[in-house]
């Protein structure tokens, strides 16, 4: 089957490999489409870092360089290994793509199997991939959705998945207020499922077509330019003075963090959800003095049932953050080329392994 | 009356004035005891800071220096109000010192009255200080403690209540492992706090003293020099590897933060208690691959209550970190002069501003 490989930085390879092996407890999915994601980017142009390089098997899943890519991913149960039965062929599904050891708890209580020892992702460390015909995944982190939900926008369930626990890290309620900083991807994302949970949403970003982006797909109220307002001051105007109630910082830009800590409200919080590749300045007194919460996210855990209800139930219309679709033979030439060099204009590109999505179009 | 008067930095007299007037609402308190806080000490040094300087009132207390000092103090009270019916002549009391807007909600519900515009302390912006024989209260501010409980003792419950607060900031529960970095006077009250309720303690302190302090009074189940172990790694050693689940930065020294990130597990919560007169360098990659929680904290709101209980049910002897007792007539060349040139020895030196409480010692 065709799959797409990371070698090395700079090298991928869009291949004919052998599928993985059925195993009991595993089920095979036929990839109907998969999102290329800011880490495979990154994983492109300054990697291997989640990418266990040759020679330097992952401690759980033993496998390096190469591997095959993509983590964001929908698809059909093609084949149902021996102990599993409550999935069939034929079902509609997505995968939480991790890798994780099997000494850890990743039942329903859990809050941090995400944060274990040594934990990976599907597509970057091993154990297949979504830029593959299909993938073999154990039960654990298959998902059932709706087969009334198209599979193109299902493949999007994974990165909002990132949003939705961003969402749930800042305790946020119904009625109260966000200030999301930076509308790229997990950016909109964020700002979409605040919007579904009944929150006003205030998006400050330099881009224009990030801005309209957001409007247009109905997930912000307001969205500002911070180069031509104060958007702290217009924050204030919007929440009677008091200042948002919690803060989104989607961009690791400390001119952007400056902008937040002064945005929220006493007692608020600000929700750290971008990689910083470099230390923050931390103004202390003001965290101090509005006894303000500062509160990292990563990943996502127990996250995906919850989001794909907002999905299923309509609530969250992922339709508008599909910014392209391309053949498994363009990923680097059509699909990196575009976020690399015209980042603004996409929010989600989507691949087609199989290439059947692209002849149905 | 006697009363020490914070006229400037460097300038603090001891004077005799007019004692405050009584109105309605509002009760006199025979000061017995009064504590010296740090913040007194950064007035005199690098102040005025919390103190509206002359010609710059205060836009609640309509005050401005001098003012009356002092606002760590229990007393008894000597005359009550009109309207009052439920404090009488002889209850001994300590007083929550807050200066607020009339317009600001300041009941059991509130969760963030201290955090409102123009909050500032009695005993630094008006309405008379504990370093007076005598001071005249609003109700809402007053909080009767029990006969038995000696006043000296008494006079450390607003200091506690700021460690209480930031207890309750860090959410931790019973059971739990807490380190605390840094063991000066609010260090060692917050560990107080923390044994209290059953959680286990650890210090990181360079001082042998302040360590000594700590393990004797019996508020640190162990006390760590950062100057020569590794506190991160004998942190991960008492908590099956793991690392504490909460963390108290009261030091505002950059490594110090730095060494509790790391000895905090997985979705930590670190709170920073100190006051930071410059920015820290936050490792916010850490922030966000561990879902940290940085929290700040000041002062208390509605903390009393529940403070005054632990003391009072003796879940918490205040007595070890009472250093000294002078007159108010040493305030500066005995009190400050002992917290800025021997501040390792003292955690909390008592003022007797009628001189009453050193002829009974």
């Amino acid at each position: 089957m065709k799959a797409a490989r990371y070698y090395d930085r700079g090298d991928i390879r869009i291949e004919d490999i052998e599928p993985q092996q059925l195993k009991p407890g595993t089920v095979r999915i036929d990839v109907a489409w998969c999102g290329i994601c800011g880490t495979d980017l990154h994983e492109f142009l300054d990697g291997p870092i989640f990418v266990p390089p040759a020679g330097h098997p992952h401690p759980i899943s033993g496998e390096s360089a190469p591997v095959t890519l993509g983590h964001e991913f929908s698809g059909v149960i093609s084949e149902v290994g021996e102990g599993i039965d409550d999935l069939k062929v034929g079902d509609h599904v997505v995968v939480e793509p991790y890798i994780i050891s099997d000494d850890v708890y990743t039942g329903p209580e859990s809050k941090d199997y995400h944060l274990s020892k040594d934990m990976n992702f599907i597509g970057l460390a091993g154990r297949g991939g979504g830029l593959a015909e299909n993938v073999v995944v154990r039960r654990r982190w298959v998902h059932k959705i709706d087969a009334g939900l198209p599979l193109d926008q299902a493949a999007l369930i994974e990165p909002l998945s990132v949003a939705y626990h961003a969402v749930e890290r800042s305790g946020v309620q119904e009625g109260q207020t966000a200030i999301v900083g930076g509308a790229g991807p997990i950016g909109q994302l964020t700002a979409a499922v605040l919007h579904a949970l009944g929150v006003k949403v205030i998006i400050s970003e330099l881009s224009p077509l990030r801005r309209q982006k957001a409007l247009d797909a109905g997930v912000a109220d307001y969205a500002f330019n911070p180069a031509e307002v104060d958007v702290v001051e217009e924050t204030r105007k919007l929440t009677d003075g008091k200042g948002a109630d919690v803060a989104f910082e989607c961009t690791s830009v400390q001119v952007v963090l400056d902008t937040l800590l002064d945005a929220v409200r006493p007692t608020g919080v600000i929700v750290i959800v971008s990689i910083w590749g470099k230390k923050a300045e931390l103004d202390m007194h003001k965290i101090v003095m509005k006894e303000l919460d500062i509160r990292g996210t990563i990943g996502y855990v127990n996250s995906h049932p919850a989001t794909i209800k907002l999905v299923e139930s309509g609530k969250i219309d992922l339709k508008p953050f599909i910014t392209g679709k391309i053949a498994l033979d363009h990923l680097v030439d059509e699909g990196f080329d575009t976020l690399i060099h015209r980042n603004e204009r996409a929010v989600k590109i989507l691949v087609s392994p199989s290439g059947k999505g692209l002849d149905q179009k």
